[in-house]
């Protein structure tokens, strides 16, 4: 959010001087380009009139691997030199990221390393196998994750591609809002989910890259709502809890993230647990398509009573409806173990 | 099949006489686009490799009303006069037919009475509520409905719109393969299921009216075979059986229908419900799009190894693998009871 206090402002441009500028993502757009899909923008009649907006869904669920997370990953892999990369790659991740890691890890031809716990679910340790990645099983803390990964990369030489907290992965990440603008260039808002902030803070700068007046806001679960209260605070605060079932946002804002949304966000909306299983049903149900509970969250907020109006939108010239994008984030969950009956 | 016999071909130009020619489905394509969406074609290179070939998905799973069914439905409806339509429509349909007809109907601004066994499932009913279709409950027999049919039409005036055998109806379902090959000119060969030959009979009229040479191919639950039967006897057979997870194929040809398959189809290729039922959850997996089991028949043959290659499609020109275009027909279905666990 625009701070009043200038003083923070002065922090703030400090702790930005890395977010990467506009032809950072525009050589990261080029790099990925060719091994990615610029996926389609869908619409639904029902969604919009149950909103009082038009809104069009950015859906990275039909992206490479079933999320928006190979953006970053192939970015970063493709930006390594030959000596850099030779010894492959090691990621700490139980989701998507770990995935996309092991996919452009495959298409760079170098072994990919993916830290996971234990517990996690058997279809997200299939998918990385399915890219060819070499499993390392830790603990389900994160300390054990962050140790394990530490012990990868000391055994292996592998280089770390971390999920969020790299420029790399944020400059790959706003590829899905850039195209989003580049398609739809009239949006007053755009919508992400936010978790660790890589994808959300890539959305203030794909989107606002194209058109410096686009609002940008995160939704995030209520039941992981660290990203809310850092913004509204102004302090980065810690994740407290997260039992949420929107899984792949249980990480939090690193300072790097923090700094890009302080500046650039309008505000983050949240999600109640109903809110997200009735929202992913409903997309399911109405637009046919498969999001994941994580992605939902960024439509789960826009479907209660009054919150497109409460946002604020000045009035569009053409008097239309608000015009919103949303980026659907992923399509990747367990068929057997439904959030709804 | 083309038949060999020039005698049948003889009886076939006769029976054919009301098929439906290029400028009453380029009537038909005008009349109804302004209200249909034209559906995307998606692809998968999961599904390809899987297949040997290259698949393009139609995918009206997506539009309006959730299949193809709008088609036929609204060019029917809003083919008739004001005075013919004046007391409303009626139809049998305890599917994708019956909320299309209450859609098209509600366009239209008439009444919609949909006649619906009362054990179809509840999100049947609700969906033809949804359109605000009125329901006229009866027993689940065929022989119920139809009576039923029968009397709410003497009751009320209202105009019949058989599900398929309606030169109107194969006309509007034409329209998707037309989209199709308007697309994707060069390809081999369509699928698409076959229950009652609305849609394959339009696939292959809407398909071989722009390209005369492209192969169609029904696709049919090995539990409701019928066409396949037909086909391979050259006898009009009736529905022995039609217990399948694919409720939307239990029909059976009609004279019209099956005279039209008989000069135009190549074959028609058999399903198991095993192989229904793992077709769906790959393609939800895959794709992250929702179809029906109905929908999933046209593709679960191909699935089976050495399918695409019986087929004895001559080489392409370009030496590339072969095209083939897949309708897919619908994506509704009772989330709460899925076919797979």
């Amino acid at each position: 959010m625009p701070a009043a206090d200038s003083s923070m402002q002065r922090d703030l441009s400090k702790t930005v001087a890395t977010a990467p500028d506009w032809p950072t993502i525009l050589a990261a757009h080029a790099r990925i380009a060719p091994h990615i899909h610029r996926t389609p923008v869908l619409t639904s009649s029902s969604l919009n009139d149950m909103t009082g907006a038009h809104l069009f869904f950015k859906c990275d669920n039909f992206q490479k691997t079933g999320s928006f997370k190979i953006r970053g990953a192939s970015n970063a892999i493709f930006s390594m030199s030959e000596q850099e990369i030779a010894r492959g790659v090691v990621t700490p991740s139980s989701g998507n990221h770990g995935a996309a890691v092991a996919c452009a890890a495959r298409w760079r031809s170098v072994p990919a390393y993916i830290v996971m716990p234990r517990n996690a679910p058997k279809v997200k340790f299939q998918a990385v196998e399915a890219y060819g990645g070499k499993i390392t099983y830790c603990e389900p803390t994160i300390s054990a994750r962050s140790e394990a990964a530490a012990r990868v990369q000391a055994e292996t030489g592998a280089v770390l591609v971390h999920p969020y907290d790299d420029d790399r992965i944020i400059a790959g990440q706003a590829t899905a809002a850039k195209e989003l603008l580049e398609d739809f260039a009239d949006l007053n808002a755009v919508f992400a989910p936010v978790s660790g902030g890589g994808l959300l803070s890539g959305t203030c700068l794909g989107a606002q890259g194209i058109r410096t007046d686009v609002r940008v806001y995160g939704c995030e679960p209520e039941r992981a709502d660290d990203a809310y209260r850092s913004l509204t605070t102004g302090i980065l605060q810690a994740q407290e809890s997260s039992d949420t079932i929107a899984d792949g946002l249980r990480a939090s804002l690193s300072p790097r993230t923090f700094a890009i949304l302080r500046e650039r966000v309008s505000g983050i909306l949240l999600a109640s647990e109903e809110e997200i299983i009735a929202a992913t049903r409903l997309v399911w149900e109405r637009m046919k398509i498969i999001i994941e509970p994580s992605c939902a969250v960024a439509v789960a907020p826009l479907l209660r009573k009054g919150t497109v109006q409460a946002l604020g939108l000045p009035p569009r010239n053409d008097g239309a409806l608000p015009k919103l994008g949303v980026i659907f984030s992923g399509g990747n969950l367990d068929l057997s173990s439904l959030p709804f009956k």
